[in-house]
């Protein structure tokens, strides 16, 4: 059976491990910090090419939008190194080299090997500190004409609010996110120190201040995925990431049939866990 | 040289006309009011058949989603009497029938023969009464799980402020549309008799006030493409329909690509005329 060596660099972790054609991880997950020189990055890389010669191909979801032909970074991260985006990864290893955006990498996974299986047609969000998004359309994974598609960065308000990591103003991410939860706490509670915990604690107690802060943030997701129900008519939605978890998606998934002019569509929580980048990363490699 | 028949079922307008695989209009162009039966709209679509023999295809372009399968209307379609989603268009003639939803079909002109030749992902929004919408990714026509996709009702504000004909609340289509000019024009002037016309006029002669409101309501398009480039990444957006002539593309254009988190895409008025619904459904049927 055919392996790929994985890499899932981020702006906190690099991780890397071996995974077979399957999808299974069959290799120990080796966890780095990401290392704040182009360099330390680069030696992890090659210490995780040296330690597994015994792979087929080289796989990397990485953070930042990947280019169509899968080999190099073609947007800012703003949490590596300057310079990371110039990477040659192919000049890293003889084998081939596959490299794919971390949120489309992941929706893949869900696709073959998770929540969104026999859907081809599903959207990801990823909501952690930010959003991410991954987006399957007619089984195969939509990239736009650059490689940069599926942003999560379209606007829930019109009129300059809240201002987005971005840069810009109202997007998305800057609600639906972690960040964006802790932003609703703070402006609905006037309190500059509360935390998503606070909030999240607040809710498993039955405290209704915090219960009414999550219901907001909660609402702001589901406007958001009734949106792109509208555009994408999509099989389903998958909400993957550290704060999935708290969502109720079955009220999400109802809400948004009540409101959408398309056919109803589903929600569901990831289920590739929190390896799904490399996975889906290696699955792409194997099968390209 | 094949050639179709295509026809164009609105609300208000039944058009027909022989288009030949080039696109060219080659035949007279036959318009009609809708009938209020369903007989009625079945009689001009009987006329147009009998009266054009010499023709390879028959192509629909209609109000209303349109299957995958391009037999049947499967929304609702509010302007046209009961029962016309459950017309059997192949029925109907011999000959290989056609139907795609009328703003796909113009998407699909545009496409072929107007703005967006030579882009493979290229969003268009009809800018009239109301807002359509018709995608093109990977140069194919996009249409999700039912054909239902490309629905532009996604939120332009999160808590229902202004309600959009489809139910729902405060949809790009609201907003950015004819009518949501009227709205936004009424809420800003406090005048219920307000007219898109008077904005429209009033700008022309340089009126501060309704050029205010003009602003107002060409900035929610601008954001609604925003959010529709950082998701697409879409090689150029094209604007068609009434209200199109009156927005400054140039200045959109520049506004989004200031704010993009995408690469820098292109906002294009369309070029493919008031019978681009018939000319994409006839190409679509000729090259299906």
């Amino acid at each position: 059976m055919k392996k790929a060596l994985a890499f899932d660099i981020g702006g906190t972790k690099i991780y890397y491990t071996v995974i077979d054609e399957n999808g299974n991880v069959v290799g120990e997950i080796n966890k780095n910090s990401t290392p704040q020189t182009l360099d330390g990055i680069k030696d992890i890389i090659k210490k995780g090419i040296s330690d597994n010669p015994d792979v087929d191909v080289i796989a990397f979801a990485t953070a930042g939008a990947v280019n169509n032909e899968n080999t190099r970074v073609i947007s800012s991260t703003g949490n590596l190194p300057a310079g990371y985006r110039d990477i040659d990864f192919q000049g890293l290893s003889d084998k081939k080299v596959f490299v794919e955006n971390d949120a489309n990498a992941a929706a893949w996974a869900e696709y073959k090997i998770g929540s969104s299986k026999g859907c081809p047609n599903a959207v990801m969000l990823t909501l952690g500190t930010g959003v991410g998004g991954g987006i399957i359309l007619n089984g195969k994974l939509f990239k736009g004409k650059s490689g940069a598609a599926g942003e999560m960065h379209f606007k829930m308000y019109p009129d300059k609010r809240r201002q987005c990591t971005c840069g810009a103003y109202d997007c998305f991410e800057a609600y639906a996110s972690g960040t964006g939860l802790k932003l609703t706490a703070e402006e609905l509670s006037g309190n500059s120190q509360i935390t998503t915990y606070d909030v999240i604690d607040g809710v498993k107690v039955g405290c209704p201040e915090m219960t009414k802060i999550f219901n907001v943030w909660q609402n702001h997701i589901t406007q958001g995925i009734i949106g792109l129900a509208n555009i994408f008519d999509p099989d389903c939605f998958v909400l993957s990431g550290s704060m999935a978890q708290f969502v109720d998606v079955q009220k999400i998934e109802e809400e948004v049939n009540a409101e959408i002019v398309t056919t109803p569509t589903k929600v569901k929580r990831g289920s590739a866990g929190n390896y799904s980048g490399m996975i889906g990363a290696a699955l792409l490699a194997l099968e390209d």
